[in-house]
């Protein structure tokens, strides 16, 4: 039994609502228990430096959490002057995992910036961050696509995310809340595409070590957690689900 | 008549959600029109270094802004590793105003960490988080209180702050909206206790000037603007707004 | 009595003088009292981008101290690697004042820099930079005026500052020096035109508030010495101060 | 084939040369391919901050590239201000891989601080730096081992680290070069220990996605490439792999 | 002859005015032609960590110039959040001079910080500034002398600096302007005591070099300046002269 | 006697490795007794934005120890966000060392980049970079001149850094290793060209001074010195010697 009384491969109550804020082109509000996320999707009309001149698109996340979204006051780092690592880390990974079911080439020379703010932590923000973004990026692709008459849905395919991990006694556990995170021997991310196939996986031995076979648990684990949250992504989108589905299935 | 249709003197819609958020001891969502700002308040054991050994306690307030709280995305501070001036001068603001209705010698070396985190802004960010800040400031203070049998509670009467202006054509106006402050000819800040004193008052000609007899005409309708922010304050506290009234009867 | 043994009304001893500096296109020494700022006025024949193809021009203040102009020493905001809050506060009120007399499409697309270093402190250095900056500001702009064949000249009015408060016993005091300001209730500053119109106001109670009667006769004390710096600018000005009425007269 | 006539799960020439610098308790220069990486380990007698009166170790690492490690001259970092977030992970990635396989309680309260400077890079420069500074620990620990006395040898398993990936026509690959990296589909970076556990498995599609039959063929030839890294770990190690192996028999 | 009618070796006039300030210990302002600098001398009642239970004092030096003490408005180091190379290199300068005519044993664990803030240039602030910074470190160790019935002064000889060069036609030349500075070949500053002996000796050729021979002359030139520098130190420094001429008879 | 047993005017013994690494156009490792520096050069094809236009070339160098190069293991400046006056004062001395013996208008509108790394430090390690970073500029100039079919050469001599320094008992003595450095009590660097020129001499008391008389003995001292490292860079350089003395003997 866990912390909260959830079964091992148990998600906590997950909840997404769209068109949370007025200005961005997508924005969701993403609860998955006690953590909350705010993902906004912006287009801009033009790509960094290194991409000018490609023909295609760009997607860059930045991620953040309020001071006071966790136990302890954060101190900011806007007043540090600097940008941890670890807040780095997540910001990179979110890009990356969201680049993956996107045809950069069809959105042609633009900019979507993704802005994760954790409003309340309580463990799993980064992989909340992804599964949330995914839907506010959709959202503004979906506006862009309409709007600029563009030939193909850029996106191919959903991108959710999820935690799992080793935890003394309790064995392999899926989507972690902070308690459990704290103590896990073992401790993974996992991005999958609604097609099952991995975009991105990480594994880290908190001060232990995994075998094989612990890792095919952990996936197994997390593929089940996905496959829930990809329903819930499909809800939260509605109609624009279906144009994700046909450009899947043309694949 | 206005952009969206209000009287002159007349507020925008305001609601303050309390207990908005899980960790701090002070928390709500305050929203006035569009404008949305999250304050919370936090409670540490200790003071700034020029504090020290001095009895008292400290109030100190951070701002920002989420990226996209605006029609046009913003580049995140702690990306540009600094805060800006703007940014500077509302926080200290913040903190300077809550600091007038507060016994910090009763709080002993502490600090009241608040931050107003603007999550969708449509003019009167500042204001709005001076008046939301007061209540969750309130709720930490009181729970301080509680917990630490104080003898007196420290808050010693209502806060709240407003904006008024100039506009071309519409004359004084209150509560201006984004929209409006771009055009306002003279914007004036005003903070105030909830027995009509000032606490601050910052009145700014736009590349204009304006004269004595405006000054008073705005003063008044701030005036009117606030009385309307007491009573909402005073509903928002509940219970907590008892302890207020008491410290200001006996003064 | 004063702690300087002046009346409440009375101002510091002023003095203006100008052309202090070689290479700059206007300067001066501004002494109030034992407050020393050297106050400087450069043309830079570009403007900032937001202001770029507007066809009109930009004026920006910075504002600095001397590391010693105070009694204990202060470390330079280039060794800390930023710029406090107060400076930033001080430098935007500056550049907004002096913005508020100049016609700034007369001027074309330049940036007139302006820069007050404080090299002795006692009390009033934002208000003396103000009063400083706007004679050499306006020595800047007749030589531009002059040397351009401008049609008009851009300053439409003198423009001054100072500082009022409340302090225990003494009541409403004009113009306060370091110690006084240091124990005042309330401290006001206030920018004026030649014409009696405000530009900005800013009042603070500090750790303490006041009431709309006293906030009346910290403006009529502002008045009074405001007219006096008016004087005193006129003089150190000499024949500007002819283009300066033209214009006044004019509107 | 690959591009520089390797087979698909043939590593590249790799040497340890250890004692390579004067000053550090323990140096290696690691050499994979034409990757060249400094790795030293520092021994200071106390912890960071968090770990003060845990009476247990800490193990921090430092990963830099010389400006001319690469094709393109790179800008020092420390001439930018600051450190990129690439940097971030990989001195997060080796800091924690190496904390897997130590005793931190028996190293009492110090820190290992690793430093891993490439003086020339040609792709997988963080497996090579994990994989050297294992040595480069190995010996700094030895020495504090025999200076302190201590009753046992902290280091429980040997620990290396390789790059597999999938290209496209040379399908799975190990250990990739720069030519390689820079256009395969899908990068995974594995470290294990000696015994064959995992410490870290970091697979990315780049744009691209991954089967979980693929993910088993990556770690099978990850398996094969670091067999053959222990070895030659063990032979840099001479008389301390025997400390190493005893402990680990032990387990 | 030279660009302002100058003789080769002739200094530009030269005015030391003392107690230039309110608040510091010592202070100055230095005129060497068109250069000014105001120099101050601040004590501080502890060492740097480096020096911490050492028994001797230290001494500091900051460097800055008004941004428009030169011909073109320059942007201040705090703007920019970080102080030069140039700036860098001339604190160093001044602060290692000083100390070489300093008991520092004698003066306790204090530290002197030194601070020349160039009010206007023209060419060798930086020697001008260890002239002006040598009177006002005497004035403030003087005053700690008294002040603190120290057994002995401080200071071990007199300390002043100048420029020389080689100009194209003009050939040696003494105490370079800033146009002789832009164009010269080869420039060279010393520090010299009084006795005679050398503290620092800096030549450089601009895309030059020079001879021995030619090293030779730019020596005498310099010691011809620097004994009239000695004079001007003598006569501003008044009774405290007395005391610096007593230590060096002793020696 | 001297610590290492060398006599007064004896070099440490000196190793120049040429192609030390792969990619950039000119690449040494200097060893200086146990001072040990990579010194590359690399040529980009721009100058900076105060060249542009002038069809002439520049040279610019930077400057970093690993930071276990030294005995205690010394902060990165990238972790620290700043580059010390320390560093700053080396590098702007080795750039402009490097520009006396090189045509900048030969190499067009070109940067020669010039990297300093310190692996090892045992004094000297300024003199050491220049001494081998002239060798690295030579080869990359050299490949410049042959690739793009310049008409002449545009290096004019050679050039080379030592120390030389007065220390109690030894008296004056040849390139300072740290333990000798650390106690001199006078240190000067001196950089010439293989015609005898001077180029830059820097002088120190370090809490000393010296006389007209030590100064000729130092300067004797160095002379001897350089003369020794010509030979070894002439060796160093091959072929390419033959068109450095081919460019001085014209002259």
């Amino acid at each position: 039994m866990r912390v909260d009384g959830r079964e091992a491969l148990q998600l906590r109550p997950i909840h997404i609502e769209t068109n949370y804020l007025k200005h961005p082109e997508g924005s969701v509000l993403i609860t998955v228990g006690d953590t909350k996320v705010i993902c906004t999707a912006s287009i801009e009309d033009r790509v960094p430096p290194f991409m000018r001149g490609s023909g295609k698109g760009w997607i860059t996340a930045e991620y953040s959490m309020l001071p006071r979204a966790t136990e302890q006051r954060n101190i900011r780092e806007s007043s540090k002057g600097k940008v941890t690592g670890r807040t780095m880390e997540i910001q990179r990974l979110i890009g990356r995992a969201l680049r993956a079911v996107v045809q950069l080439d069809q959105i042609g020379e633009r900019t979507v910036w993704i802005d994760c703010d954790v409003i309340q932590a309580d463990g799993g923000t980064r992989t909340a961050s992804i599964t949330g973004a995914f839907v506010a990026m959709a959202q503004a692709l979906s506006k862009l696509y309409e709007n600029k008459g563009m030939k193909n849905f850029p996106i191919t395919d959903y991108l959710a995310a999820t935690s799992v991990g080793i935890i003394k006694d309790a064995g392999t556990v899926l989507d972690l809340n902070y308690a459990e995170d704290s103590q896990a021997l073992v401790d993974m991310n996992v991005v999958m595409t609604g097609e099952g196939k991995f975009v991105e996986l990480q594994g880290t031995g908190e001060e232990a070590t995994f075998s094989p076979e612990e890792l095919q648990q952990l996936i197994e684990a997390a593929k089940h957690g996905l496959n829930e949250l990809f329903s819930i992504q499909k809800q939260a989108l509605g109609e624009i689900s279906a144009k994700i589905e046909n450009n899947r299935d043309e694949e």
